[in-house]
């Protein structure tokens, strides 16, 4: 029987990516997406339709309101920082951290992946781009992992829970040709901070320009449409 | 200044205990309620009653949809099992098991305190009555404090969070009596798994049963009314 696995999908480069990379390496497979107050909608309509072409066993949409603890620019009233250099995205953690994102994502992947009888869970953190995030770094991974498998009626009874991360140690541009290799197709992806109402990515904030410097170190030009052409 | 705290708040008798203990303590406590698809509102009606009463300074009731993973009778179509002895009630892992309930609990109340700037955590998890349940035990809460000090920008800054369980190694009994001493008013708490349109206790299901049976340990009534008259 075919193993099935829980994956985190945002909507955006690096879930979709993980998805695939779950697909290819033979999961069935199940998706998980939050609506946690979200600025805009756009990236629950980008999950839904990549769920739907990667033809996943069931796609869950959880509501969850991060907003009622407030303290980040992704949930709350703070700008979304822009047109800020390699440096200083790369330094310090960054406003849009949002307390304990990851580990409410993972608790409730590992709820779903406790009813559905899965002991496999996979998350695209990615420690080389993002790594103001403590919530994306290999020893907090593995940390949860341990937690879990305490945690858990299956954990205790001996089949454990793997938290998988097969781009926590890529750059954006190996994330982006490993998936162009799967046949990603990366214009159905959100990356934004902050789109416009059309959905359309504004090409400033720290996502979008890792995501475009990624498309460039690769020599491609990244298919989705910005509010400025880039 | 006053030290802030984050309370798990179900309206039960151990989370009201815990909210006394931490408020008899010095904190200020902020109240943490989940909505988490429970069969009945009674609890919340008895949360939202005991955090006023405990003049808290706020309490969030945050809406999650576990009802979306199934698995469990508290929030599923699974029956509540009724009238078990001791040795049934505390032998393996029972039906009301919900999974990564307090996994999720906690990172919620993580990310609530982290936003607060608090770092102390208080939930009311007890290790002897309900031995059956994974995330009861001292081992998942020491691995929990370990994650949420991995997982946050406070735990890496070094200003790490502690998770308080006052209850832990004790009966139920012994809670009671903690609680008496502290002024609780058990009246205002609701313990059952299964209550009536009315709100009333049920009695006979292991929440009630052993709540009946710590009273009794302790030679007092139970303030609560039942369905039929204990």
């Amino acid at each position: 029987m075919t193993k099935k696995a829980v994956i985190l999908l945002s909507g955006g480069l690096d879930s979709t990516t993980t998805l695939a990379i779950a697909s290819h390496q033979g999961y069935n497979c199940f998706a998980l997406t939050f609506r946690y107050g979200q600025r805009h909608e756009t990236e629950l309509d980008c999950a839904r339709a990549i769920a739907t072409h990667f033809e996943v066993q069931d796609h869950v949409i959880a509501n969850i309101d991060l907003r009622a603890f407030g303290g980040s620019a992704l949930t709350g009233d703070l700008a979304v920082p822009k047109n800020r250099n390699e440096t200083e995205i790369s330094d310090g953690i960054p406003i849009t951290y949002v307390p304990a994102r990851n580990t409410i994502f993972l608790s409730f992947a590992l709820a779903y992946a406790e009813s559905l009888n899965a002991r496999d869970i996979f998350i695209g953190v990615n420690a080389i781009d993002y790594s103001g995030y403590p919530d994306c770094r290999p020893e907090y991974i593995a940390s949860f992992q341990h937690m879990a498998n305490l945690a858990t009626k299956a954990g205790v009874e001996g089949d454990p829970f793997a938290i998988h991360t097969p781009l926590i140690d890529l750059t954006k541009a190996d994330i982006i040709k490993r998936g162009i290799a799967l046949g990603v197709d990366y214009s159905m992806t959100c990356t934004c901070y902050d789109p416009d109402s059309k959905g359309q990515s504004c090409g400033q904030c720290d996502a979008c320009q890792l995501r475009l410097r990624g498309f460039e170190q690769i020599g491609q030009k990244d298919p989705v449409t910005y509010q400025v052409s880039k």
